[in-house]
This record gives C-alpha cells, structure tokens and sequence, in this order.
C-alpha cells in the first residue's frame, strides 16, 4: 500500500488494525475502518449502503491481515483506500512474499543487529562481573519482546524496534560522553563510573516492558503502567535481577544504578521523583533528552503536511522547526 | 531544664546533642554546645578562658547525657546556661529518675498506646485476610524502630513518636471519610476500598524507616534515602511484605496499596510520580495534608517569637498564622 | 425518559432545556432540541424536512414540559430520540404523576432532609449566641433557594440539591476533623475554634447564591458573579447578616469567620486572596477540597465513555482514574 | 541630622523610633536604638558601659522626639552617632524650628496640594451626581489620615505622604489614559467610562486605611489587614458609602467602581481574585503598576550602596537598573 | 459587502483572499472561497455541482478582485454569499468607485495622518540631534511599508494600517508619561531621558517590518522571522542606521535605546531577554502593554458573538470581558 | 599557597585581590584583604592594632602581586593567613620562578593546546569556504583574549582558560553528535548541517568576549552586557564578522548559524528568546547544558565543605550530590 501513489490502484497486504462502529447525521450506521502497513495507515469510511458493507460488518476481524485491490488516493480527509477486492491472507499469500512484520510499521534498522550492538556496548563498557551480568542477563532474558517494543505508545516512534533504536542511541551517547569525561577529569572524586553510566543507559527504559502491552493496533498502558510508571517498574526489574545474581553487586554500584533510572527524565513533572545527583544520572539524561526530542524533530520534518519555510506548531514539540529553503 | 524559667538555677539531666569547634574574630577556637531535654535545646558559647574550656574539648561527648546544676537565661541569642557543675550521668541517677527519654523531644501522646491505636485501626477496618496480615506484621516487624522514628527531620516534629503520632492522626481521618463516601455512595462503581484506604493510611510513609537514620543529634537521610526516598523504599517495602504472605495478596489489592504510597504527595514536586488515581489515594492524600499542615500551625503558634496579632512569615509554612486577640 | 433502554420505545414526561436554530452544509436550516429529564439529557435535530419540524419551530418553548413518546437509541452522537407523539403538559397530567422535579436532574439525598442536617450540624457545633443565630439564620432566609441550588454551573453536580449535598459533606468533615484536634491538642494557644469552624464550612460557599442565576437550562453566572465573585459576595452575605444581629457578634469571631470564606479555595489562582491563616481555615479548606474531588472522581466514574482499565484523561481532574479489573 | 556630613558634629530634632535590648557574645546587655528624621535614618548600639547606658534604659521612650548633640560618621554598618549631648524636646523648641512632620521622612510633595490635587482630577473628570459625591465624599471623610498615610509598610514610600503621592500619579495617569482612548474610540460598545476610570483610580487603594495602622515606626498590617486585606476592604468602604447616598449610584455603575477596586493588581497571585475585565480596569491596573514600578526604580537609583554601571540585585524589583556612565 | 444585511443582495467591489480545494465525506471535490472586503471576511463552499464550479476552479485567482452580485446571508456557519453574478475587476470600475484600500480591513484612522503624527511626536519629544536624525530617518526610509504593515498576522489589528495605529499610540502614552515623571522627580539620578522614551516607544516593533511579509491573504512571517525575532531583528535596523549617522550618536544613548527595545516585552516567556533595566524602558514597556490589551478588549467586545453580560472566555485574553447592561 | 597544609608555614607569591575598610562592632576601622594563587583563596581581617595595619593601608595595592612568608590556617572563618613577611614582587622573582599567571586560578588544561584543538575541530568539522573561513576567523581574530577568559563571572569556572575549556568540550560533543546523527538518518530533509553545528557549538558563546571583562579580581559584566547579554553580542560578531567575508556566506547557512547561538539556552528564562528550531541548534543545546552541569557537579563534589554521603543543596546546581562511601 505504501508503494502507492495517489490515484494509482495496486494489489497490497494489509492488516485491519481498528474497526469503530459510527453514525451519520441522519442516523444510519457505519464503519470507519483502519488498514495498516509498514509505513502507511489509511482510515476511512465504510457507508451503510456500499457494496462492502455488509462483509465489513460481519467478517473483517480487527488484527487481522487481507489481500487487498485497491485505488489509493490522498485527499484533504488524509489517504484512502477505494477497495476492489478483498479477502483474508492464505497460508499460500506467503509464497508470494506476505509476513506480518510487514504490515506493521518498524525501525529502519535491523532489531537483530540492533540488539547485538546493545550486548557489544555492554561488553565494552563494562568490566566482567556482576554489573555486566546483570545488564546482559537482563537483555537476554527479554530478548522477544525488545525486539519487538516500541517506544513509546505515540509520537510516531511507536513503531516495533522504536525501542532498541531509542536504547541503542542512547546507549552510545552515554558510552561516549562518560569515556570523554573520564578521560577530562580522571582525578575527580568518587570518580565517574563509566560502567554504571553504560548500564544505566541500556536499562534507563526498561520498565517499558511493564508499564506497556503490544497490541496489533499498537502499544496501550497496563493498570500497573498507569498507577506506577515505568520509572518505578524499571527499577523493580533491576532489583529482581541484582537479587537473583550469583555473585552478588555490591551495595553502592547497585543504588548508583537504581539512582540512574529513578532520575533520568530530570524533573518531577517528567516523572522523576529525585533529579540526577550523580555524574552517571546527568549523563544518561542527557543522552536520553537528546535522542528523544532529535527523534521527535526528525518525525516532525517527515510528516508536518503543511508548507513554507517552517512547520506548524502542533506538534510533540509544541513548537515550529525550521525547514530551510528560504 | 525545660521547667526552668530565665533567670532561675537548678538541677537537671540533659542529652549533650552538638559540639562544634568554633573560632572568634581574632582567631581564638572555642565550642558551641547544645544541651537537650525533651522540651528544649540550648546552644551556647564555651570560651576558650571559660573555666569549663578544658573539660569541655577533652571529656564532653555528643550523645552522652549529663546531670548539669545551671543558671538558665533567656536571650536575644536563645536560651542560655551558665552551668555552675556537670558530671557524666551515673547508674545511681536512674533512682533519681533519670532516663533517656527524658532528655529527648517526644510525642506528647504515649507511644505504646499510639502503637496499639494503629494495630487497633487495622483490625476495625481492614477485614481478616492476607491485606490485614501485611499491615499488622510490617506494624510489628518494625515495632522497635516504629516507637522511637520522629515523623521528619525537621519542622519540629523531628521528635521520638513523631512518626506514630502523624501515622495514627491520619490513619484516623482517612478511616472516618472513607467510612462516610462508601455509606453515602454505595453504588460507585468499582466500589470504594474501605480496607485499602486504611491500610494505605497506615503504612503510607512506611519508607521513612529506610530514609532515615535516627542519630542522638536528631534524624539524618540515609543514602538511599537521598537518591530514591521514602515514597519508593515505602513501596518496596510493601511488596517485599506480600511476596512472604502465605496467603496471597490479590493483584489488584496490592496495586492499589501500591498506588496509595506512590502518589499519596499528589504533586510530582512534592515527590508523587503519579497524582491519586483511585478513591482510596485521593483519601489517603488529603488526611496526610491536612494533618501534616494542622501540626505546621500548632507548631508555628507555638513557636514564633515575634508580637502582634500574626506570627512572622519565616516558619515551614512561608506565611504568617493569626494569634487573635485583637 | 431515563428508564428506556437503546431501542426501546416509551411514554415519559421531558423539559424542553434548549432549542438552537442551525444550518446545514447546504444552507438549509434545522433545529437542535434538548430535552431533559432527572438523569438523563438527550440533544438531537429536528431536520427541516422532518415532520415534526413546523411545530418544533412554532410551537416548542425553552423551559416548559412536554408529555413525550419516542424510540430511545444510543449512538456515536450520544442518545438520540425519534419522537412519535408531543404535546404539552397538561394539568391533568399531574394525577399521572408528573411534577417539573421530575424532569431535572436532582441530587440522590432528598433536599428537606439534607437542610435539615445542616441546621443540625449547626446547632450541634455552635453554642447558642449570636454565631449560631447568625448561621441558622442565614440557612433558614435562603432556605427556598438552598433546596434547589447547584454547586456549580458545570461538572456535573450542576444538579437541583448540588449545593446542599457538597455542603452538608464539607460541614460534616470539618466537624470531625475540628472535634478530633479540639481532643488531641487542647492546650493549642489560642485555642480551636470548633464553632467557627462549622460556621465556615456550613457558610463558606453561601455567596454562589449571589454569584449564580438557575434557570431552566441550568445555572448560569450573574454580571456580579463574573466581575466580583461568590467569595467575596458570601463575605457580604455575612457581614450583612452580623450588622443585623441583636446580640452583635465579637469582632474577632467575625474575623475568622469573614476570613474561612476568604480563604477556603487556598491558592489565589483558585479565588482566594489570603491563604488559611487560622486552623479553622485550613480545616474548612481540606474538608471542602476534599469531598470536591471526591465528586468529580465519582462522576468520572460514572460518565466516562472509553474502555479498559483507565478512563481517558479529557475530565474536569485533567487526568486519569482507575477502574480496577485488571 | 540629614544635613550633616560625615564626620561632622551638629544639633538637630530626631524621633526615638526604635529600642531593642540585645545581649553580646559573652552575655552583656545593651540597646540598639533608632533615631530618624525626615530623611534619614540611624541606627547604632548603647553599649552597657558607655556614658549615656543608663539615661538610655531609664529615661528613653520609643515614639518621642529629642534634641541631640552629635558627631554623625559613615561606617560600614551604615550611619552612626556619637552622641554628646541629649535632651526630650521642650515646648520652647518650637520657636527654634522644631515640629514632628521634620522628623519623619515624608514626601517631597506638599500634602495639602496633593489632597487638594485629587479632589481636583475627581471633580474635572467625574460629572456631578452620585459617583462624584461617593469619590470626593470618601476623601473628605478620611482627610486626615489621608495627609499622613504611607503607600505601603516598607519599600521606602513608606514615608508619610506616600499615600497621596501615589495616588495622585495613578490617577493622572489614568485620567490621560481614558480620555485619549474615549477619543480614539468612541464607537467602543458598551463605551468607556472615563468617569468610572478616574473615580476607580482615585480610591483603588482606599482599603489601606484599614489594612495598615500608622506608628512613630512606621505603618503595620491590622489584624483585619492581614486577614482580609486592602482590596477586599477597600470595597467594603466603597459599599458602605454607596449605601449611605442620597441620590443613590445605579448598580452597574456602582459594579465597575467596585470591579476596579478589586482586579487592579491584575494577578491572583498579587491579590486579584478577578482579571480586569472593563476598559476601567484595565486602564487603572496599567496605571498603577507603572506608577509602582517606577518609584520603585527611583528609590533603587537613589539607594544603592554598590558601585558600577548597574545596581544590586537585592532590592525590590529583584534585578539590576542601570545607571549609565559607561 | 460590507454594507448588505443579512438577506439583502446587492453589488459590491472584493478580492478573493483564499480558495482551498476540499473533499466531501462521500469524496466529491469542491472549493472553499473566502471574499474580502475593508470590513468584511465571507468563507464559503462552491460545491461541484454548484453553477459556478467550472468557473471557480479554473478561473478565480487568489489575490484578484472582482466585481460580485450576491445575496448575503449571516448562518450557523459565519457569514456566506449566493452569487448570482460575479467577474473580474476590470479598469473602467475605477471611475466606478473601485480602488484596492477598499477590499482589504483597514484601520480606522488615514495612514498618512498617522505617520505624519509619529514624526511631529518625533520632533516634539527629541531635541535635533543624531538621536532625531535616526528615529525619524528609520521612519522616513520604511515610509512605503509602515503606511501598510500590520501590527500581527492575527487578533484583528492584522489589518493595513494596525502597526501605524499601535505604535501611534504607544508613542503618545510614553511621551505624556515621560513627561511627567521628568518634571515629578527631576533630581533622579541619572535622569529620565525623555528623548530616549518618546525613540523607543517609536522604534519599538520596527523589528516587525523583517519579521513578516505581508501577502493579499494576510501578514505571514517570513525564515528569519521565525528563528531570530522582530525584538532582535528590530535592534539590528537601529544599530545598522546608527552606523550610517553622520554626526555620530553617543555609545550610552544607542545602548540605551536598544535596551528599550529588546525589554519591550518585560518577560522572557514574551520574547524578552532582559527586563526594562532603565526608566526609558520601563514607560515603553507599559505603553506597549496597555495599548496592545486595550486594543484586545476592543476587538473582543466588537466580535464575540456570544450573548449576556460576559462574553466567552476563547479569546485572545483568554478570560471574559464585561459588557454592561446587567 | 596552595601547596601548604594548614599549620605550615611557607614562603609563595599571591595577587592582592580585594581589600575593602571595615569596621568593628565599636567603631574601630580595619580590612578585609583577600590574597589568591591559581588554586585558593585566602580572605581575612588586618586589625588596626596589627603590626601591618599602617603598611596595609598605606601601601598595599589591589591588582599587584606580593612575595609571603606566612603561616597558613584552616578555620571556621574559612582559610587564614598569619603574614609573617610580605613585599611587593621584583623583576628578579621571575628568575625564581614567578609569573602573574602563577596566581591566578587557572584551566587544568594548556590554553594554547586547547586553542589548537578549537582550530582543529574547525577544519576537521567544515568544509573549507566562507564558513570555516568566519569560523576561524573569528577565533584567531580573539586569540589573545580567549586564551585568558573565564566562562562565567562565578560559579568557580571563573578561571583564566574557563571559556576554552568550556568551549572545546561542547564543540567535541556537538560534532560527536552530528556525525553520529548524519550517519544514522541520511535521508532527513532538508540534512543535517554537521558544519553548522560545528561553526554554532564554537561560536556558541563568543559574545562574552563583549559580555564580560576581566580584572585582576575576576571577571565582571560591561553595561552591554547587562542591558543586551552575551546571546544577542555574540550574534552581532557573527554578523559583523559575516559581513567582512571575501566570498559571501549563503543566507540560510548564516541564518542556521545565528539560530544556533540565539536558541543554545533554549528556554527563555534562561536568556534564549527562541527555542532551537533546526537539529543543529537542539545538539548544540544538549552539548552546551551537559558540559555546564558536569562541570558543576564537578565543582561541588570538588567545593562542598560538608561531611556525610551528599553534599549540601547551596551550591550552583541547588541540589545535594552523591559522593559515595556509603
């Protein structure tokens, strides 16, 4: 579908990801319905009295994936989608090249490889023993679901790999910055700890795993992510795993590590219940803030739909962003 | 010495709580030292010609008590004493009623019997299950330290039983409106809590015995009480406590308890991650507030120095509290 | 009207709360009704082509009642109705039942007994003298009003007894909470005023009676409610009421009665000029913040329309409450 | 003692304005006395053996004025006395100069032209009837504390007079400022009152009279003051001369008067509990802010003890004001 | 147009500010056209089916005038117009009256008359100098642009003319009040530089004239606009004129006036970097404040449709204004 | 100086950098001299009845440096001298050794290295033309006086070689975070400009060579730079500096370099009066703010007197750091 351009008809696969139930003026029913895949999604209305309307209502499952024929077009209502034909994914659709994957939008980077590099980052930055067990095991151990994870449940990155690709940035930014000052400033005392920062980094949005829940129409908040927060969870997980390590972390790297995650968004408004109080804490929030709003301007300049030199301001930004070309 | 008035001289045992060394103008060293009982703090000078100079830099020791026989006076520079004899308190002194509690600020309430009002809480409103044996075994777990912990470590209920006194008042509160909204609103839908309320009041600053470390000088935060504080350390204490319940807490229960300690400070300035979401934290939060801001006022009346119809502005409060009488 | 379920047809008597004249996309003009009875409001058009539409346009009046029968439904424009029969209604209707109570939404308390619970508090809290005469007085002028008054134009307790239902909540917390720490510091210099205290929390809101205007469609506020405001006109209504006492009331007593209401909403960004500066003050603030967002937790509750564990965050808290069930 | 320079000795009247016992280091009693005249103020301790220690203790009495033989000097804790000789003020004085306006700072304007100056603006730009005689009636009936008054307890119009200057300046302003827009304007619907703006301006300050009390030390806050405080009370006055005219003012007139009164700080945070929400208001709440912050400006330029292009920070605008010469 | 009640046809003189191609929920294209007059916006459908639809799409260009036979109606939906007869403007219309001024809002005052104000404020306020010489030169070079500029791109002084009008304005209120403070206070020191007010207030937003780019459809702003700022862009066109002087001006004038400049707004969440920091800039600062929420409340009474004695709140104050006649 | 232990006693060279007249509680006259070297501060009193009490006031001159023989002190009053000998410094003290910079805290880091690696992360970071041209124009232009400056007034990187410490640190990170960020998203339109970044990270903060000026006791604002601030010189030396190119910068390149410099505080409370609206300017934010806490982190846990796990919260950043141990 998202090969399409406006006006041109094609075959395409497609998940169905929201089916509403709507209502026109005068009362009579109808769907407004979401087909998806990896880079575009296309709403529209199915009316009471379309050739469609009928399969629509009894037969199309939201979550599902079809075989679609259909004329794109883009239109002030956004895309839409002329359906010609319809029916669900074979076993056979496979052959002819289907996946799930996609029909669902992703990072532009590999999750494998992506989360090969956050192991390697643990491995250099991190001497062996317990921190690095922990880090690692705790990568390991969730394996499936961070190569899948967004980042967010909005905001456009919550696309599945939002998550390593977020982590994986971040994690390098703070790997650099903590070498960097380590390097400056070798005398200062206690000195940097460019262990912790690393594995503060790669653990800084674990709690994600619990504050969200995947769905095929994208993340959604667990009742423990709403009453808790993943700041909270994150921190849990860590003290999980650091009690069940063999040799044990000593007491102090353990709470700079905690400290790191209950810290990184900076401010209570953002989250946070205490602001970074260490070298490691100040960094990973650095890296983190900087990764998150240049994530966030690069979506802005991919999607704003409006024109001239700047974009408007409703936005994740809240604010304009500059385009150039003037 | 609290029963002393300025001007007058007597016998009295007293808490050595502060020794500073100090150094005059021309460089001469000299002490600062406060003497403790439970109703008052004197600091004061020891010159280094004072005749008590030497005693004073080699035997006194903070956190040692003493039977002082002194002139006490009241100054622009606070309470004074000119001591006449000190000697280090004496087994034989406890026939003469001497003991250590004398000499530290306390609750004006028995703590045994707030103990008892906590635990009798519990079991009036909490019905016999796993939710009633967390509450009442973390009370006793932590009895020993429960009947000594002050409520802060300053705003002047930095006193022994301070914890007890501030945890019954608003245990008692959030049990009487909780009682009220579910007899006048039987059909909210779900229903209020009655249990979780109480047992949330109860156990709500529970993380301060973590926070904390109670010293003879007064309370000091620990360091995880600086870099993760009492609302998280209160929260792992909980779900460490219902991790060993023989009878499982159900998950809801407990994340609602949870959810009672994390945003019982409503604003994330004032240190909540999250505002009250659910009836029973909105309770909680209020009887906390209120009764933390009722003991500012007392306190404020009690202890401002200034004349007039209000009380300066320079107190916990940052404004001014009216005294009447005009 | 309320008792229908979507898709059922029935008889019922409704007010007619509003009708606007509007316009379609092509030009064509129709009407928007709303009808209302004690717990339910359904808003729909009246097309021009509809054929009920000369009537509704000639003959349907704001604010009178109408003996109805229609097919309830409910849909994505919220609940609608195709009326079948209309008229006015008629005296004799009245033995059918009909009374203009019915077609508002009310609180659930009756209102007789809820004035008189308030009258009770008073006489139960506030020695006889001139404070209690003043503060049953008050009641007992405006006792047609009070028995029918919002406690605000919107949010939902915009209902007829509103005022009554929050005030007698507010008056019966402020009496528990001033009893309890009249009991546990009464040494408190200068003591707590119990009376003053009820006194305020029965009076604190009185100036809505000036600030708002009922009318059929709802409260709505008045020139002088939107340019001076119910906290200083209850400060008139009081003062007012105290030039007229025989016994006149002391002036301290006035003062901190005048300064309950000035300072019950706290903050100068929610109204009030002064904050608490009395433990009277601070008690009728708590009690009355308190049972305000208990309401609005509990209508949230009750009206919000999405799913799963949380309800949306579009609310008069501005954020999300928990449902329970996962 | 204003025109001495340092280091030289005069005769002059001051008033004893403040006497404070203080104790030293080691425990001695002295006193800490204040002796001021129109414009200045000295400060400077009585040692307990110094020469004049026991005239002092005895015979000195806060609020009475003397004659004084003295070396005035500049040091580092701002300017001092040495006194040689001193005596109460006799009734033959007076013949030499001496009355006790000399002896407290006052405007640099003559009150009575001030006064006289406000009935002035009242009576050219409010046309005769009820409005003009509340206004002018209001200012004859406070004549005498008006020629006294102080702008506020501190921040250096707190001198006598600073009433009067103050407002004079604020309604000028507001004067000019309504006459100019009503010409702009005219058109405006409903139109600006101009004779509201001016009567607005004239008595937006008036609750000062009941907010503060004068003292030999300067003004302080009433206990209704700090209860209450001015702009509340300041309608009040207003009321209770409405309710006291013969030819009574119409209530929309009398509401914008009183909306002035009440919005004229603008922000709730300042004491607003209303915005300014007519042309009048928000014409006198521009005019007194600019009147307030620029006398602000002229005392900071006029104090300011450090040197460089731009003042301290420390004052009560909370930043630098430049003083050019680079 | 502007001058057709609602139902009435007639001939009129507009330029078409916009035409957006749009899409019915059922898919069908049609245009939204907006026509302009001096005192009147129409925004209205051509559906596809319409009789001028073909004319419409192919012929109708933004930013043209034509000559209109209309029926003109006020709806639901804002104003809209029946063309019966519509062509372009052709150049024998001149003798019929036409010139462009009249289809576009103006203000209300002759631009020439304004401008030559400014420059008599000029001369009157500054002595002959190079200080002049710069302010009235910025005036004289940017003559063609000031007689057009806008004062915004929104708020309704978004019409030819509002930049003359405003800063006429502003120019005048900062003079008289200059004026008057040199003559209250004219010992401060350094003194008030009356000449340095009246300059700035003239030069405060001249900043504007690089800020936006003014278009048929309204003032936009253009690249640099938005990344830099009128405030900064504005103290470039003083510096860059100051440089070009041939009789320079003093390095503490210049400084001083750029100060006004960049304060002008006082708040840096307004734009400004620094606050008024000198009595010049504190006047223009309260002289910009007050015309520009003058004019806001001017706007909003004359536009807000809603009815009683407030008008809504959704406004460029965002709070409710009074409208008297309650 | 800095080399001594408290109790030793030792000959060194040291800048007279303060010495203001004081006096005591009875009036007598003394000073307050402060000597520095590069690595401490020494503040303390010469008595009038010490034996260099007449050599202070005749001949000590603030800005020279002196030869010491002195016992040094660590006390309560901060850090002491007890002067032995002292003598302005001779031309033969350099042949032992001394030089001004000797006294004068400075970088750890060899200014003229940290110049070279500026230059060198020009050259490595923009292509060569008008760019790098201005880039490195500007730095060689103020070569003599960015080897001295501090980065700030206070805030202990108040050191000769602070700028450029400061400096260099951010442009390492910035083109770190560029290139890593042109890697990642080489599709981003319109591109990531990794010259730009480069130019604005060493550019970023060239306005304090107007901003500030620097005398023997410390940096100290000009009167630009209070009324017009570093944000808005250093601007105009970009534009100046642009204006002076052979080869003419493109007016987007330049206008992306003045955005950078305007928007690096971001937020307009912290003297940005726009935020960074291109990816340039956000990375130059993020490496701008990282280096200023680190290096204040860095002070504290250098600074901070106190004992326990955390520093104390008044000190730069407002917080208490963790220092470990415990």
């Amino acid at each position: 579908m998202a090969d399409l351009a406006s006006g041109e008809e094609g075959d395409f696969f497609a998940l169905l990801a929201e089916k509403q139930t709507m209502l026109t003026k005068d009362g009579k029913p109808y769907y407004r319905v979401t087909f998806r895949d990896a880079r575009r999604d296309c709403s529209f209305p199915i009316w009471s009295d379309a050739p469609l309307a009928d399969v629509c209502r009894d037969q199309w499952v939201v979550g599902e994936f079809y075989k679609v024929r259909a004329l794109y077009r883009e239109t002030n209502y956004g895309p839409q989608l002329d359906i010609r034909k319809i029916r669900p994914v074979e076993p056979a659709d496979e052959a002819d090249g289907f996946s799930p994957q996609m029909c669902q939008p992703s990072s532009r980077f590999d999750t494998q490889e992506m989360f090969a590099d956050l192991v390697a980052i643990a491995e250099e930055g991190i001497d062996e023993g317990p921190l690095r067990t922990l880090t690692v095991g705790l990568l390991e151990e969730h394996r499936e679901l961070l190569l899948t994870w967004p980042a967010a449940t909005r905001n456009h990155h919550a696309f599945a790999g939002g998550y390593l690709e977020h982590v994986r940035n971040v994690s390098r930014h703070a790997y650099y910055l903590a070498q960097r000052y380590a390097e400056l400033y070798p005398d200062m005392t206690p000195p940097l700890r460019v262990d912790v920062a690393v594995a503060g980094a790669i653990l800084h949005d674990i709690g994600k795993l619990r504050e969200l829940r995947v769905t095929p129409s994208g993340g959604e908040y667990t009742a423990a992510g709403n009453l808790i927060g993943h700041i909270l969870q994150g921190r849990d997980m860590v003290r999980e795993a650091a009690a069940e390590l063999e040799e044990p972390l000593d007491e102090e790297t353990l709470l700079r590590l905690e400290h790191v995650i209950v810290s990184h968004q900076r401010l209570p408004e953002w989250g946070s219940p205490k602001p970074p109080m260490t070298p490691e804490a100040l960094i990973v929030h650095f890296a983190d803030d900087c990764d998150a709003k240049y994530q966030m301007m690069l979506t802005i300049l991919g999607d704003d739909p409006s024109e001239g030199p700047v974009t408007g301001r409703r936005n994740v930004l809240g604010q304009a962003v500059y385009r150039g070309g003037e």
